[in-house]
């Protein structure tokens, strides 16, 4: 039996998550379970799969949770709720699904307990991929990518020497504006509408940017230990073709799947074993045809200011990403422009003061710096 | 140092080969050569790589190259010295490249003295399979795929547990008619007009057929120890996803690059490592589109009926096998239409006595059977 903690168990990777756990009751077991504030749905998990404890991260979501479901299962409040879930020694894998920032101080409880890691939030490698790789190593925890991109070479590197490659691709559906030429009045609901994938909606946004794939090239930096010029991202709209390896004698090996996150959901829980599960099927005849190109780093430019993070190094990333994240928010609330968004990260990273060889504190200040300084400019 | 042992070192994979040679002259060796006839060509190839000893089966090309040669390098004779050279316990690594049925002989000597086989002889397995995979088994010999196909699915399951396939896709160019309607009157000209790959002409009048994939299929259901209904047959014009595995869960992995056999050859020699090679450039923003549909089972008789030998077993295959190179030796020749390639397999499949738990001598006897069979009936 795995025992799974689920970090983020209402949004779309939490969801998947808990329908995989529902398809293998003999051999999967849901641990514990944490929302920021969707106690209606989480109930319901509650109820099916009888968590030993959930955390609520909104204090008043807590209180009315508490009220009603009783003595059913303990309910941790506020992030050191989240905290002490994590802490707790009754699970053996953690799926971080947690949105922003918020991933990194959980998951690194989990890494000190030599937990394995699935991981599906971005954030936490690209603002502390350096800290977090470390750590892995030094209390032996394994660290499992869940974004299909990373999943997906992952698979093609099994059984394969790392040394061996010559580069990686990156695939990217190129989103909902992939062949739009005008972006400047494209609104939240244009943004919201991916053409491939159901997702929540910061990473669909982040989608519509390219802003994504920005995040996954510094990801995979840190993941995969390539300098940035190894890593190439193509555009590649049906999202069949999940990522590349090429290797040093020219060979190339491709994960592949009609598009759905409970595939690599279920590898990174699964690895180095596959369970048999024939939810997603893929038909090559029905899908018929594969298109490749390359992306318009002028239209897109939040991924070129993510390669330009990698070459500045330090908290240049975290910056970045504190950035989009303020950024995306006052775009879904309809206060900017989605041109706007590339602006306001260059912005920050101008002007906020990027620092080396950070600890864990250093990128803590980072992150509010960068927040207190965009929120003050646009307040 | 990698010595290897050429059979048939003056075709399309054997010159590939030697190219891959010529490039690691510190890492690769030539320890010997084998041709039918062409002495022009093997005689400038022993100048170049210094075999200890070559064999020429026709016995008055190798008399004509003695006299050539005078003393540089041993010449052995006919189908003995063929065999004389495999049995000679001076190379790593045997790479089968002859045409046809006569491949057969030396490989189970190399596989005797427990060597790596890197098989581009496709009829080796689909006539005699089973004894093949049994003597490697039992010699510790190894058995690599060169066909790009076979390679690309043992290259997606290195690190993978072979009992997760769910099924193989082999894909297939479908050959210079696959767009063509009515194939009675075409000629052996437009039959040897491939559009991918350039090879000898009996492999490309198979794969005019696409008895050629056919011959994959048997092959593949020895060398991957799978039941037929789990090799699938996909039409993939472009030929840069050489083959592909989808696995229990649903996820595929597939091996890719630009059509060119060296890649393949250089893998099944360096396997499990892999060599820095740049010949082989793939660039998928030029490839741009990758299309995939389901093979015309009716306009492809011969795919159809390399199914139907699997289902009989036995000696099936090894008949199928030889009926199709003397029908395509008569194509080739002019005596007969494109079109009565199926039905000449076919008679024989019906007309020639299948035999079950064969011996080596039964195989060579059925293929001789068959062949008489037909030049009786054709003459």
């Amino acid at each position: 039996m795995k025992r799974i903690l689920v970090l983020g168990s209402t949004g779309s990777i939490g969801i998947n998550t808990l329908e995989i756990a529902r398809t293998f009751p003999d051999k999967l077991e849901i641990a514990g379970l944490s929302v920021n504030n969707n106690i209606e749905l989480l109930e319901k998990q509650i109820s099916e799969f009888h968590p030993a404890a959930v955390a609520v991260c909104n204090e008043k979501s807590a209180s009315e949770l508490k009220k009603r479901i009783g003595n059913t299962c303990e309910v941790l409040t506020g992030d050191e709720g989240l905290l002490e879930l994590t802490r707790r020694d009754n699970y053996d894998i953690l799926l971080s699904a947690l949105v922003g920032f918020a991933g990194l101080a959980p998951t690194i409880e989990a890494i000190k307990l030599k937990k394995r890691i699935a991981l599906a939030n971005k954030e936490t490698l690209v603002t502390a991929g350096e800290i977090i790789i470390n750590l892995c190593k030094k209390y032996g925890a394994e660290l499992i990518p869940v974004d299909s991109e990373h999943s997906a070479i992952f698979q093609s590197l099994i059984g394969e020497n790392e040394n061996n490659i010559r580069k990686i691709i990156l695939t990217a559906s190129g989103g909902p504006f992939l062949n739009k030429s005008e972006l400047e009045n494209v609104t939240v609901e244009d943004a919201l509408n991916h053409p491939n994938w159901k997702m929540g909606n910061k990473i669909t946004i982040d989608s519509a940017t390219m802003m994504n794939k920005g995040l996954e090239v510094i990801e995979a930096f840190w993941l995969f230990n390539l300098p940035k010029e190894k890593i190439e991202v193509l555009i590649h709209p049906q999202s069949v073709v999940h990522s590349m390896v090429e290797f040093c004698d020219g060979s190339i090996k491709a994960q592949l799947s009609m598009p759905d996150m409970k595939l690599p959901i279920l590898y990174a829980i699964t690895y180095p074993e596959r369970y048999y599960f024939d939810t997603v099927k893929t038909d090559f005849k029905k899908i018929s045809r594969l298109t490749f190109f390359e992306p318009d780093f002028n239209k897109f430019e939040c991924l070129k200011i993510a390669y330009k993070t990698i070459e500045e190094g330090g908290t240049a990333p975290c910056i970045l990403n504190a950035a989009n994240e303020i950024a995306v928010e006052k775009f879904l609330a309809g206060k900017i422009k989605f041109t706007r968004i590339p602006e306001i990260i260059n912005d920050a990273l101008d002007n906020v003061a990027i620092r080396h060889n950070a600890d864990l504190q250093t990128i803590i200040e980072c992150d509010s710096t960068t927040r207190k300084y965009l929120n003050k400019k646009m307040s």
